[in-house]
């Protein structure tokens, strides 16, 4: 039987599956895919160019899953400290 | 309305919220949380406490949700690897 982690960390592989093609998202993949499933996130940030760039890290301009988790990484602690109502934009407070 | 994506997250970060204390795992909650919760993860590490080590960034033996999403990024990969049925132990061969 499945753990409730794993439960959540297949519902976000199921995500990005969506999302990408032969299992990598090029820009406007990942482009919709922060748009449509991360707009909180998106929201006070208008650098979805940049943030792809630092995340490709071997600059073949897809991302693999592998790469992904990076941001996956940056969006869940930017909810985790909004529902810690922190300043999302500050140094980690915990 | 939340986004799929969002409510998957916002499950992970209950289960930190769960293991934790004041907002913090120390290595004995990291340990709970990844054996109750991560058993596939851990399957074939038995490194716990070197996984604590290097996932401690400021290695004052408490980690804060942003370190650990440094973890959660391994076992996401982990988890999308098992569905890909590659080697767990080599690197990404997306």
């Amino acid at each position: 039987m499945k753990t409730d982690l794993e439960l959540a960390l297949e519902c976000v592989i199921n995500i990005y599956h969506q999302y990408g093609k032969l299992d990598l998202l090029n820009f406007n993949d990942f482009k919709t895919l922060l748009t449509e499933q991360a707009p909180t996130f998106l929201g006070y940030r208008n650098k979805t160019h940049s943030i792809f760039k630092e995340t490709d890290l071997n600059k073949d301009k897809e991302l693999t899953f592998e790469e992904f988790t990076i941001v996956l990484a940056k969006v869940t602690d930017d909810a985790h400290r909004i529902i810690h109502k922190d300043d999302r934009c500050t140094p980690d407070k915990d």
